[in-house]
């Protein structure tokens, strides 16, 4: 292949959005272009798109160097996302042989999947069919998640700008709920994303400061939660100061498996249509507490604000989204098939990294948490082994291209689906 | 008293904090100091705090530049807020003596209170007790609310940040929502305060523009809101397109005046404790969408956060923030009393203001809202003119001092009330 002409890319978005996910198509997008490629084809809708054969001309989207800023200020998948999880090869071999009839028909050399654990299961068997077809194309993944709970990269793109934004976030709302002197007291609960991996709700321990005590109480899902225990610890705060802040992971269960959401339905909590409705994890636990101490409660849910605030987002992490998606097109440029890039952390302080790749097989399906000597013994916060792993990815501003006062994000006319 | 020796100042904040309010403490104090005062105490949570005389020394708070800078860009009540009312002169005289005692004790020249409807009602009594008991003491105000409902003045500090936070949140999540396709269509509910004036709702609309089609619907709480034409309105909108976005004030009602959040307790919403509980507008209206439509529905509620994101506050407003500050301590040092500081809108465009003085009998307790002509005929989104008039109030950034890639806010050790 080397000495052939090259022919194109296709390139595409999976899973949850973040606020780096098109940092990591604008260096795919680069890259490809800078070694030579024809044509950057980017799937609508990732694979599920790609089966029904919606696909765009990424060059009449990225003109300029000023769309490539732009689109690294875009939040979301800018080509829009699917969850959609190929089966096996054996159970629908049509359906890889519809797949790869595309890939031909569009000249396809190299193809670039941004995303999480279901997105390198979808590398890994692409690749596979491609070995026992003996397909030229390659497929590399590159990684993508708010969640950080991908194997065998230091960290993934779209994390720091997530915890930066939630550590902010959980600061300002610490300070606004300082301001007041309830009576009784007040408890402020904050849900945080992560169902499994406490990365997201870890971060919020970058609240506390010179100018700040933090969260008191910090719950990952890595851990059994157990409410008797919480609802005596809250208790105890209430006597020593007016204002307790608590933050959680929206997956956090019981010792037997159960999400704390989960509690209340069996306690016949049915909305004014008779569904039974599940309440946020932070709502149960305020009217846990206001239940028990009779005191204040305030839920606060950070929702998918925290994977989409672009206008806060970590330069750290919008340029190692940028590099490792231009290293995932390198890879597959230079051969590589069924390969994932990774960020490598060379150096902790002062803080280096650079990407690499590995074998995706070793990456799929795999989930990293929270190791358990990260947490404290009490299990209520993080150490600072955790916090010193996640400061250097939250450094550095990516100033938002501010047009009449808001964040301008890519958008060209006749990409209706994304508007 | 012009010819003697100026004495001392004292200020307070009340109220729901926002932004920009410590901006205008921050114009306060260096006026004061500039002006020539010895002391600048600062009320502990407002007149509260004050009447069990808490207060501290604001020198020995803000000791130079670069704790401006840091107040301006801290957000809540750096002083710590409250909601009090005072009672009517006649009905608790000895109040009004005690504090006229505790004032004269600290040798107070000028009361500078920063809030809103119920701060000017304070300033209004405080003022005139003391004309009717001859006290040298002047008292004047100093607008803040995020709600923009103060009468009399163009927009009040603190407006102009909350609304760009909104505008660029609204627009961040609806990129968010956009990249998936789903099967039945989602319709995503953003909840935003303003109980009674609809300011900030409206300023939802900001997320529309070349790159984002904004929300399809904005409901505001100054007219009745019908539950079957907006269910008739989603159902109809869902034929045309995949994705239906929904931003509503926390205080729509129904014709009848009952508040959407209330809809729910009358069928028996009760939670695990068996307490009734009042769901929250959005949740109310996602459930009833979900219910009627059987699509996907998501809840968003800004919460506290729309208030306290200094992290990405608006220039025009912590500078007018400070200005008004100023002025208020200005009018108070050339004898003004019962009087609010206001802006006035000198020029729509380019945006100019400046900074007046308007009598605070006038303002207080009185509620201004959207005027119907800015919301259109329908009764679902804002006007062209509500947009022009919200658009100079938004611009510019005030880049947050970051310390380790988290905001910096002012803190001095000592002051853990506000921790």
């Amino acid at each position: 292949m080397a000495t052939k002409q090259k022919r194109n890319v296709i390139v595409g978005q999976s899973g949850g959005p973040t606020a780096a996910i098109n940092s990591s198509l604008a260096g795919v997008f680069r890259t490809a272009i800078d070694r030579g490629y024809n044509k950057v084809y980017g799937m609508i809708h990732g694979i599920q798109g790609l089966l029904e054969e919606r696909y765009i001309d990424l060059s009449e989207h990225i003109q300029n160097g000023l769309d490539i800023e732009l689109l690294k200020r875009t939040p979301s998948a800018y080509l829009g996302s699917c969850r959609y999880k190929l089966p096996e090869i054996f159970e629908d071999k049509a359906l890889y042989e519809k797949l790869f009839a595309i890939l031909d028909k569009l000249e396809i050399d190299c193809f670039i999947y941004i995303g999480g654990n279901d997105s390198m299961d979808t590398i890994k068997k692409l690749s596979d069919y491609g070995i026992v077809t003996g397909s030229h194309i390659r497929f590399v993944g590159c990684p993508k998640t708010i969640d950080n709970d991908l194997a065998l990269t230091d960290h993934t793109p779209g994390y720091g700008s997530a915890a930066k934004y939630i550590g902010t976030s959980v600061k300002e709302v610490i300070r606004d709920a300082y301001c007041i002197e309830p009576k009784g007291g007040l408890v402020l609960i904050i849900e945080i994303m992560g169902r499994n991996a406490g990365w997201l709700t870890g971060a919020a321990a970058l609240a506390a400061g010179e100018d700040c005590s933090g969260p008191d109480l910090i719950y990952l899902p890595e851990l059994p939660f157990d409410v008797d225990t919480y609802v005596a610890k809250v208790r105890d705060l209430l006597t020593k100061k007016r204002i307790v802040i608590t933050c959680v992971s929206e997956g956090i269960h019981t010792a037997d498996g159960t999400f704390i959401s989960e509690l209340d339905s069996g306690a016949g909590y049915v909305d004014a249509f008779g569904h039974k409705q599940l309440t946020g994890t932070a709502r149960y636990l305020c009217n846990l507490i206001s239940s028990e101490c009779g005191c204040k409660t305030r839920a606060i849910e950070f929702s998918t604000l925290q994977r989409a605030a672009s206008h806060f987002a970590s330069r750290v992490d919008i340029l190692e989204s940028f590099e490792v998606g231009g290293a995932a097109m390198k890879a597959a440029d230079e051969g590589e098939s069924g390969m994932m890039a990774v960020i490598n952390r060379t150096s902790d302080d002062p803080y280096q990294s650079d990407a690499g790749i590995r074998d995706v097989h070793k990456i799929a399906n795999d989930e990293r948490v929270v190791p358990r000597e990260w947490i404290n013994e009490e299990g209520d916060y993080v150490t600072k082994e955790f916090i010193s792993y996640l400061k250097p990815l939250i450094q550095g501003d990516v100033q938002p291209i501010m047009v009449d006062g808001i964040p301008r994000h890519l958008y060209k006319p006749g990409f209706e689906h994304m508007l």
